[in-house]
């Protein structure tokens, strides 16, 4: 099998080495020891310095979100939520289930987020904005900068999911002014599904102390007091946060711009042998991460004969574009020779002219 | 390293093997097929019946406390809490983070739980029971029946936390009358930390039918909903979860009273060594699971030197008894060849006449 996904994806071999032996006991300085170096690489690689907070929580990246916006807001603020898809729709189904009043930008499929879509919501008070910096279900890659002027603009704290965008496009928290990142360990890191993770400026480190914590598992204040010592307060994933350290230390030693620039020849890789072959993309800005295949019909179909016919796993999509959207991810130990291989079988499966 | 920890453990060799590779997408019937097969064992080996559900969270056990508890109990609900010790605490805060009153039976370290400690609570209502069948802090296994039979008498679910006590300790969800069972992937199924599941009779679904959801990520009803097609609503951690079929399916060719039964024979081979060294153990009735070994003082040195001595690592204490009580576990892949190597260290590191 090979994957086309956009998590679990394909993993790199020196994961792969330090991935399914023995586990050691993790109460141990030598595991606190390895906690510290990830948050302190990690932090490197985001641009983020050493005010910022980082959380790392044994759930998937929703756990994270839901982590975040309960820990940082309650039911007395305002939040703004770019909904282009269906994980700008979790952060604002996160929002009603703390009831936390939100007001949503809504992207019907296929529209560019731009500044003017924000301009109506100028003149009211937000305590912060929630956006997937890469909208996976959509691929559109949002310009956070412009979002983050916004933000600073009104005082507003800028929550950025980067689950899939981390490590797949630029992202410097500082600069890309960006209050609360989080990502997550099936993604561009390749690693096993299981451990997310939060990262806090020290503005936004200070607004979670302030606010009451309704979550017990997902406490993000507890989950930093402890990272503090290189702990967690519950028993972690012991075996992805092994993985996830000798990642950070592959890619902090390979420089995190040539990984971002790997992804990025490889998704340009693709959609330049995609378009020669007619495959429509949407117009959108996309992220590295992932490139969206519009079909008239039978997308989830493609799917299931590449998977079976071919062993290779594309990303199929969900509810109404189920049947006309595949997505191609550049995440993971890929190569141009992947894609290679993948045309051949899309010319087979779709027909001349169309794959 | 050898681990005498209770979680992570040592593993199997089978588990071993199916770890660590490329793991596979998910979101396929395969996986799906998987899943499902899982369930069917997993309830075979509780006792539970067709009509019970199962939610695998990715989390650790402490989530899987807070969902069942926040899941199917209210602000409008009492319950009552067996605190025995740190995880006993645990179901007591879970409660206070989400505004359930509770009233707890408090047991001083070395206290047997008895039916009298619940008879001042019988002419009040409660609406369940939070129990760690195996109050792991302590190692002190709770008289199941005892309780369910007060349960049973007063119209109260018992919501066992089975985290450790699975596969130490017999357990059948019907005969014992329990309503909702825990357990966690990295104890006596001796697997990578990252999966939780939870267990519901009919009756408990019901109830967790009616109640209003508050947490998202960790919300049952769409775990339970998603399982029934072997799935989940968010990316699960895949390499637990097939770890986890493999186990399940060890366990089951193997006949779960013998994988009991092996647990049973190492605490007692232990037991025996440890009384004939005058090493004490607590008077109170223990789970397979775990022996704690009381000493004057000095116990968390005396956990480093076994690990950085010899390789042996028992479990450290936490609190109060960090210095005066070491855990030495029995799950996990162990012989009674490790104890005797446990026991030499001991003696060295103990003197003669103490270890």
């Amino acid at each position: 099998m090979r994957l086309f996904t956009v998590g679990p994806v394909m993993m790199f071999p020196e994961v792969l080495e330090a991935s399914g032996g023995q586990l050691p006991y993790f109460r141990t300085e030598e595991f606190s020891g390895m906690m510290k170096e990830s948050e302190s690489i990690l932090k490197r690689l985001l641009g983020a310095g050493p005010d910022h907070r980082t959380a790392f929580l044994t759930a998937s990246g929703t756990g994270a979100m839901e982590a975040a916006v309960a820990g940082l807001f309650s039911s007395s603020d305002r939040l703004l939520v770019v909904v282009g898809g269906g994980f700008g729709r979790r952060f604002a189904e996160i929002c009603d289930v703390h009831g936390i009043p939100h007001d949503d930008v809504v992207l019907p499929f296929g529209k560019r987020l731009e500044a003017s879509d924000l301009e109506v919501c100028r003149d009211k008070e937000y305590a912060g904005l929630l956006v997937n910096m890469d909208e996976t279900s959509t691929g559109q890659l949002y310009d956070i900068r412009m979002l983050s002027e916004f933000c600073r603009s009104k005082g507003m704290l800028l929550v950025a999911d980067a689950i899939s965008a981390f490590l797949a496009d630029p992202i410097d928290m500082r600069k890309d002014g960006i209050d609360v990142l989080i990502t997550s360990s099936q993604k561009a890191l390749s690693l096993s599904p299981g451990i997310s993770i939060v990262v806090l400026s020290r503005g936004a480190y200070e607004r979670l102390l302030r606010n009451e914590s309704r979550l017990y598992y997902l406490d993000l204040k507890r989950h930093i007091k402890d990272q503090e010592r290189g702990q967690t307060p519950f028993t972690p994933a012991v075996g992805t946060l092994i993985e996830l350290n000798v990642a950070l230390r592959a890619i902090d030693s390979a420089g995190i711009d040539d990984v971002v620039a790997r992804t990025a020849r490889l998704a340009a890789y693709f959609r330049k042998g995609a378009a020669e072959r007619g495959l429509r993309i949407p117009g959108y800005p996309l992220s590295n991460a992932v490139t969206p295949i519009l079909l008239d019909s039978g997308a989830y179909d493609v799917f299931l004969r590449l998977k079976d016919g071919y062993g290779l796993v594309v990303t199929p999509s969900g509810g109404d574009l189920r049947d006309r959207m595949l997505r191609v991810g550049h995440i993971g130990n890929l190569s141009e020779e992947d894609y290679d291989v993948l045309f051949e079988a899309l010319d087979e499966v779709l027909g001349p002219g169309k794959g």
